[in-house]
This record gives C-alpha cells, sequence and structure tokens, in this order.
C-alpha cells in the first residue's frame, strides 16, 4: 500500500519531468541538477563556474531550499538570473516545482540551466526533474565512504566533484578509495577534483561542461 | 490526499516510538538519536564518547545506514554491543526499524543507547523514535548558515554539536553566526563546540551527557 502510493508519486514526477524536459529541448537548453549533502559546496561550485563561463555561455540558476534565500542571494550577486524556491519542509525539488518555476523564467537565448537542489545526498536522487545530468558534489571534509553508503545518488549522476581538495592535507579522505568506490556504482562517471576555494582543478571541471552544453546544441552552437 | 498518507504513517509511526519509549523507561535507559548531514562526524562522535564513558557507563549502539556496515565494524571496536539496521534505500530511521532492532538487543543493565540516524539533515527530524533526546551534530566544513537553511532538525534537537573545529582557520566558518542562528531556531539548546580529531572541547559534551543520564536513572543511579 504505501509502496503503491510511492509508486504514483514518482510516476507523476516523471510525467512533469517529461514536460520540463521537452522546454528544455525547444529551447537548446543543457540543465544540470547538482546534488549534495548540506554544505559540500553546490553553491561555491555554481559561484566558480559562473565566474568561468561567463561571457562565453548564457546561464540561469534555480535555488532550492527548505528556507530562505541566502543561495540566491550569493548566485545573484554574478549577474545572471536566479529563481528561488523554497521547498518549504520537502527534502528535495520535484518536477512540478521545476514546472513552476519555469512559468517565471525566461528560456530563451540561455545556454545553460543549473538547478541547486535541496542539501540531501538521498532523496533528490529519486525525483528527475528534466534534468540532461545530475552533478553530485562531494567534500572531502565529509569522509571517503560516502559512496559506499549512499549509493544511489552515484548511481544517478553523470559527473562527480570531489571538492573542498585544500582541506585534503587534514583529513583522512584517501582520494584513490573515494574515485574508487564511486566508480564501483557507477563506472561511467566523470570524476573531477578540485578546491572552490582555491580554484585548483577547475578548469576540468568547466571544459567538461563546455563539452556537454556544445553536444546538446549540436550544429547551431 | 498525499498530505493525509503522510500523516497516517507519521502517526503510526509515533505510536510505535511510545511502545519504544516505555521499553527504555523500564530499563532506566537514557537514549540519545543522532542526527546529521553525511560526513558530519556522528560515528566519530561516537566513537569518541565511547572511549570518554567506557567502565563510567554500559552503553551500546544502533546504527542506521543505507547500505553497508563501516559504521558498525568501527564502533565494534570500540568492545560495546552494536547492532547494524540497513534501511535499504529509505532516507531516515522510523520507530519500527528501531522496535525490530530492540528483539535483538539485550537492553538489562544498559545505561546509555546510542542510535546513529541516515545522514540526512532533514527526513529523520520528523521520525522519532522513542529517543529521550535528539542531537544534530554540525561539522565546520557545512559552513555556518545551516541553520537557517535546515530549521527543522535544530528545532528538534535538545543538543547541538559543532564538530571539526580544528578545520576552523581553513574555513570561513563564523561560530558566532551559527551559534545564534541555531540559539534564534531553538533558545534551549545545549551547544556545545569541539573537535574529535583532537579531542578539544570533548569534556563539555561528556559532563552534559553523564547528567541526562544521571537525572534519568534517578535516585537509582
Amino acid at each position: 500500500m504505501e509502496i503503491k502510493v510511492l509508486r504514483n508519486i514518482l510516476e507523476a514526477n516523471e510525467a512533469i519531468a517529461a514536460e520540463n524536459r521537452r522546454q528544455f529541448d525547444q529551447h537548446n537548453l543543457y540543465v544540470v541538477n547538482i546534488l549534495a549533502s548540506p554544505g559540500a559546496g553546490k553553491t561555491s561550485l555554481l559561484e566558480r563556474t559562473l565566474e568561468g563561463l561567463q561571457g562565453e555561455l548564457a546561464m540561469a540558476v534555480i535555488e532550492g531550499d527548505i528556507a530562505g534565500r541566502i543561495d540566491a542571494e550569493r548566485i545573484g550577486r554574478h549577474g545572471v538570473p536566479v529563481l528561488q524556491i523554497n521547498t518549504g519542509g520537502t527534502c528535495h525539488l520535484d518536477a512540478n516545482m521545476i514546472r513552476r518555476a519555469l512559468g517565471e523564467m525566461a528560456l530563451e537565448g540561455l545556454d545553460l540551466l543549473f538547478i541547486e537542489n535541496v542539501g540531501n545526498l538521498v532523496c533528490p536522487a529519486e525525483f528527475v526533474l528534466g534534468e540532461d545530468a545530475k552533478v553530485t558534489v562531494w567534500s572531502v571534509a565529509e569522509g571517503d565512504d560516502k559512496a559506499e553508503k549512499y549509493p544511489r545518488v552515484f548511481l544517478e549522476s553523470q559527473a562527480l566533484v570531489i571538492n573542498k581538495t585544500d582541506l585534503l592535507s587534514l583529513t583522512d579522505f584517501d582520494l584513490e578509495r573515494a574515485r574508487r568506490s564511486a566508480l564501483a556504482v557507477n563506472p561511467r562517471l566523470a570524476i573531477f577534483t578540485l578546491s572552490c576555494r582555491t580554484g585548483e582543478g577547475l578548469a576540468g571541471w568547466l571544459a567538461w561542461l563546455r563539452a556537454q552544453v556544445k553536444r546538446q546544441a549540436g550544429t547551431t552552437y
């Protein structure tokens, strides 16, 4: 009975996500859904990415938080359109929240839309939004066992950003164990190791994003 | 309709939690439900706490994880009874999982039971387990805005442990902002600032725990 209810919710979500996807495709828009634990550095990664691709790609951001507009204010300083969703308690974004947000945004002319999900390494992985790719951010301060303990989000992601490498020497984080365990869950993961604080390693991540957008836009780019 | 289903689930959970509570009370057992984001240091805090109260209090641990037994193995090295719950995808522990675990444990003679919840700063806050206190662990590597963005778990907790203070100088974490924002959500929070890595600040946390257990046991302690 409970399982049936959950299935219905997930099926309804997938139908709306497919509608969102059609809208994105009509605009040749590449959409990235960013997932992570609270405080892994999703917003910092976005800020660095906006700086890195500024003037090159037309970008916008949808911020998902349970409460507040702290992240939208941080993103707004970078001069891109930003829309804050407050879930009011819900632990993940769903496709209907995104559909409503799209009613408030001009997609025309955009190349790249980032959706920053609620900080939660579990539930957001179950709710597709219509995105092209999920990207998981993992901070080295969280320990190197996260792919073993929270496999689903790694399985659903196209890319993994291992962040805060500036803290590596102060932690027991074993980069090889982290990479190996993430690839054991999902051998096709693109993995980037970087520090949003120092900027080290960002170039590889930006190059991957550019390539994804270019492929999405095909010859029209 | 969806809200009704959720309410029924939460009501059923609360009824089972009340049964768990009766079992705990029969054994004069103080029960702590530990909540945090993935990688904030729940297991490290437990390890330090077991070391600190060893020989003084009889303790046991229930480990909650989506998958694996990494944490149970870490705890098992400290010579206390430990039981691993694998939720198999569910993003939180619920009272029924704990009821089933209690069927596998000897509570007789125990003073203090720790339940380490799934790493998730959102969902576990909604599911009471029958515990005496919820304790939230917050790592300084996560940034100082967590109480503003995830208020519910702070509201539900009796104590807050701000962990990994050894990383403070490498982050922008503002300890005063963190404390102020947590107390704005819940003015009755007991707040401890410590480093599980260096051991700094642990004494205050251990003293608080001792006092809680003593109060629970009343004159029989």
